[in-house]
C-alpha cells in the first residue's frame, strides 16, 4: 500500500497529548487510583457524550464560547446540516448539570456522581495548555438545599486522591465566598466584583500589584489595605475566624461564611496526620476562584511550598479545585439544584510532571510472566501452562515462536516482564521459573506457584 | 440564574448514547472485565487523541470519508484556521497505525497493544447505529513478519472477553482469506473481488440471493455453485480442510491458507471446554469481512444460534471481529509492518442488549456500607468509623445530616447499599451493622468487621 498512497508523515498534534505505553501505564494507574478514592466515598460513575448541543453549552459557557470545537461532517452530501448544532464539551460541569436536569426523575438525591472524561478547548497552543485533556470530577447535587456535610467531604476526597498518586505533598486551600463578600460589604463596598477580581490576582501579581490595580479602580487606600489584609489570612485550622474578626468588620453574611468554613475546617483536622508528609489543609482567605457561579465554599489544590521534589512553577499552579454553587442546572430545569463539586485537572498535572521528568516510566507490558516456547512440539504444553497461570490471576505473555532462549529472555527484559517461565525442554524435566531481577531460577508448578 | 437565561430543554442526542448510573455501572464493569482479559495476555494500553489530522484519516479512510466529523472553532476570531485539518477518529485502527509509525523507534516489537476508546461516525441515525461508540481493540504489529502464533492467540482473547461479560454464548467464526482467494483462482476466476463481495452477503440474502447476484455479475452457474458450496463449509475443528479439498480444486495459495487456519483451529481446541456453555470456535469459510486490507486470518464473533436468551436479530450480527493485514502502517512509514487485530463493538453490543431488556441494572451507588449519623454531637465518631472502613477497602457513604433513622435507611435502600452501620447512639453502646438483604442486625467493630 505504501506505493499506492501518498505517504503522510505522522507527527504530534499540538495540544493533543499522547504517551508512550510505559507512561500511559502510569496515567492509567492514576485514573484507577482516583476512581478508587471517588468510589470509596460512594460516588457513582456517569459518562456523558463527548458532545452537547451548542445551545446547552452556551447556556453556561460565557467567555469560553470562543474555545468550543464544533462538529461538521466532512461530506454532508445528504443535505443534513443538523451536526452544526453539536460541539465537544469544554468541561464536565455543564454536561453534568444537563444530565441531572434531563434524568431528574430517575436519580436518587443527594446525587453523588464522579465523571472521568476528556474535555476539549480550542485554545491557542502553549506550554501547559491542552486542547484535549482528562478531567476527574465529583459533584453532589441535591434538591432545594444541600447539607454542609458535603462541603467538608469533598476536600477530604480530593486530598486522598492526590495522596493515592504518590506525587509531592499537596495542600487543599479552602475559603468561603460569603466571608469575603460579607467583609467587603461591611467595609461599605457596594459593587464587590471589581475588588474580588483584583484580589484574585494576588498570587500572580503580588500585594503591590493588587494595590495598584485597586487604586486604578478608584478604591480608597484604606479599603484596599483592609481587603489585602483579609486575603492574606492563612491558618491550618479554624483560627482564621479570630483573624478575620480582628480586622474589625461586622457583617451577617460574613459570620454565616465563617460558621460554614469552621464546620469544614473542623471536619478536616484528620488531613494533618503524620502520614501526609507535610500536606494537609489550609484555610486560605485568598482563595477566590474566578468563575462567578460559586456562592460559598471554594477550594483549590496546590503543591505544598518548598516540598521535596517541588515541581518548578508550582506555587501559582492550581492542580484541582471547585466549590459550591447555588443553582447550576437552573437554566435547564425549573428546580433549585444546589451543588458542590470539584475537578482534578489530570492531564495538566500529569503533563507538568512529565515535562519535568518527575514521572517514572512504568512497564512496557502489563505481563508478570513470559512463558518460553521451548520448541514447536511443546507448544500445547507451553500454552496450557500460560492458561493455568492466567486462570490464577497472573498476566502472562507466551513467546510467539521457538526462537533461541536468549532471544526470548531478551524480549522479557526489554518489556520489563519480571518472571520467565521455562516449560520442560525434555520429557520428565520440571518446569522452572526465573526471577529476572534476582536472577534466581528454580523448579515451579503453574498450579500453585506464587512469585 | 434560571430567570436570567433562556431555558434550554435538555434532550437525548440521537446516536450519542448516555446511560443512567445503574446501567453505566454495568458498562463500566464490562470495560474493566475486557481490560483484565486483554492485560492477562500481556497487551499494553495506549490511548491516542480523539482527533487525527484529516490527511492521516484519509490515507486509509476510503468509503468512510463521508462519515468523518471535522472540528471547527466556534469563534476563530484570531485568524487561525488550523483546526479545519482535524477530525474525530472513526475507528482505532488508523490511529494505532499512525501511532506505531510515529513512535516506531521507541516501541518493542512484536508490539501488543490494546485500546479502549470512543470513536465517532457521522452516520444517519438509525436503530443500532451509534455516532459515538466504544470500541475495544487489540492488535499485534511486528516488523517484516508476524508469527502465526498471534492468529491463534487473538481469537482466544476475544472468546475469553465475551465469556467474562456473562452474556449469551458466543462463537468465534474463523476463516482465512487465502483459502477463498486461492480456491477462486483455482476455479479460474481472474478478478475475485466481485465474487467475494457477493459471497460476503450470504448471511443477509441467503444462498439464492447470492446465486442471483453472481449470475448478474456474469459468473458461470458452475463456478457460482462451487463458490457457494465453499462458503457454506463450517466445522468445529480442522476437518474443514478435508471438506475444502473434497471440492476438487488444487491451488498453492489455498493450501497455504489451509495450513494457517489449521494451526489456528488446532490451537483453539480448548475453547470447546465444558464451561463454555455451548459457545466456542467454528471454522467458517463463509467469513469474509468486507474491508479490503485483510490478507489472511479473518474472524467474527456472533451469538451462538438458538442459545438460551438469544438476543433478537442476533444471527446476522457481528459483535466483534478482525483479522490479519500485511501492511497497515505502510502509508505512514517506509517499513513493512504486518499485524493482526480485532475489535469488540462494545457500545453496539451493550446497546443491543439494553434495547432488549437483557442488561440487569447494577447498583445506583458503589457503596458497600452507609454509616448512619446518629446526631450532630456524634459526627466525629461517625466520620472516624467511615474512615476506618474505607482504610480497610470498603466503599462507604456517610449520611449527610442527622435525619430520622428511617430516612437514613430509606436512602440506603434507594441507592442499593447492602449494609447500614450504626455508630453508638449513647455512650457505652456498641456499634451495630444491619444487613439490608437479610435484615439481620448485630454488634460490629469497624477495625475487623467483614460482611
Amino acid at each position: 500500500m505504501s506505493e499506492q498512497h501518498k505517504v503522510y508523515k505522522p507527527k504530534a498534534i499540538s495540544g493533543f497529548p499522547e504517551w508512550l505505553p510505559e507512561y500511559r501505564a502510569v496515567e492509567l494507574a492514576w485514573l484507577d487510583k482516583i476512581r478508587a478514592v471517588f468510589e470509596s466515598y460512594g460516588f457513582c460513575n456517569i459518562e456523558t457524550p463527548s458532545v452537547e448541543e451548542i445551545d446547552a453549552l452556551s447556556a453556561k459557557a460565557g467567555e469560553t464560547e470562543k474555545e468550543i470545537y464544533t462538529l461538521t461532517r466532512l461530506q454532508a452530501d445528504d443535505g443534513e446540516s443538523k451536526e452544526a448544532r453539536l460541539a465537544l464539551h469544554f468541561d464536565l460541569t455543564v454536561p453534568m448539570a444537563r444530565y441531572v436536569a434531563q434524568h431528574f426523575g430517575q436519580l436518587v438525591f443527594p446525587f453523588k456522581r464522579y465523571q472521568m472524561q476528556k474535555s476539549w478547548r480550542g485554545e491557542r497552543p502553549q506550554k501547559g495548555r491542552y486542547r484535549e485533556f482528562y478531567q476527574c470530577d465529583i459533584d453532589v447535587v441535591n434538591i432545594d438545599e444541600l447539607p454542609i456535610h458535603f462541603d467538608a467531604e469533598l476536600p477530604a476526597v480530593l486530598f486522598e486522591a492526590y495522596q493515592a498518586l504518590g506525587i509531592p505533598p499537596v495542600e487543599i486551600h479552602i475559603s468561603n465566598r460569603k466571608i469575603l463578600i460579607g467583609y467587603l460589604q461591611g467595609l461599605g463596598v457596594a459593587d464587590t466584583a471589581p475588588l474580588t477580581r483584583a484580589l484574585d490576582k494576588l498570587d500572580k501579581i503580588g500585594a503591590d500589584g493588587v494595590l495598584k490595580v485597586l487604586a486604578d479602580e478608584g478604591v480608597s487606600a484604606d479599603v484596599a489595605q483592609k481587603a489585602l489584609a483579609f486575603v492574606q489570612i492563612k491558618t491550618p485550622d479554624s483560627s482564621f475566624a479570630d483573624k478575620v474578626r480582628a480586622l474589625g468588620v461586622q457583617n451577617e453574611l460574613m459570620e454565616q461564611g465563617i460558621t460554614e468554613l469552621q464546620f469544614v475546617t473542623d471536619n478536616l483536622k484528620h488531613l494533618h496526620g503524620d502520614k501526609n508528609a507535610g500536606g494537609g489543609m489550609v484555610a486560605n482567605l485568598g482563595i477566590i476562584r474566578g468563575l462567578d457561579y460559586y456562592t460559598g465554599t471554594v477550594l483549590e489544590a496546590r503543591f505544598k511550598e518548598n516540598a521535596t521534589h517541588w515541581p518548578k512553577g508550582a506555587p501559582s499552579l492550581s492542580i484541582g479545585g471547585g466549590g459550591r454553587y447555588d443553582d447550576l442546572a437552573g437554566s435547564f430545569i425549573n428546580q433549585k439544584l444546589p451543588g458542590v463539586g470539584l475537578s482534578i485537572g489530570l492531564t495538566r498535572l500529569f503533563g507538568l510532571l512529565m515535562d519535568q521528568g518527575k514521572i517514572a516510566a512504568g512497564s512496557k507490558s502489563p505481563a508478570d510472566v513470559l512463558v518460553v516456547l521451548p520448541d514447536e512440539a511443546r507448544r500445547a504444553e507451553a500454552s496450557d501452562t500460560a492458561r493455568t497461570l492466567r486462570s490464577r490471576g497472573f498476566k502472562v505473555e507466551m513467546y510467539h515462536r521457538d526462537a533461541k532462549i536468549k532471544n526470548q529472555m531478551a524480549y522479557a527484559e526489554k518489556k520489563g516482564i519480571a518472571h520467565v517461565w521455562f516449560p520442560p525442554f525434555k520429557d520428565g524435566q520440571p518446569h522452572e521459573v526465573k526471577n529476572m531481577t534476582t536472577g534466581e531460577q528454580k523448579p515451579a508448578d503453574a498450579a500453585v506457584w506464587t512469585p
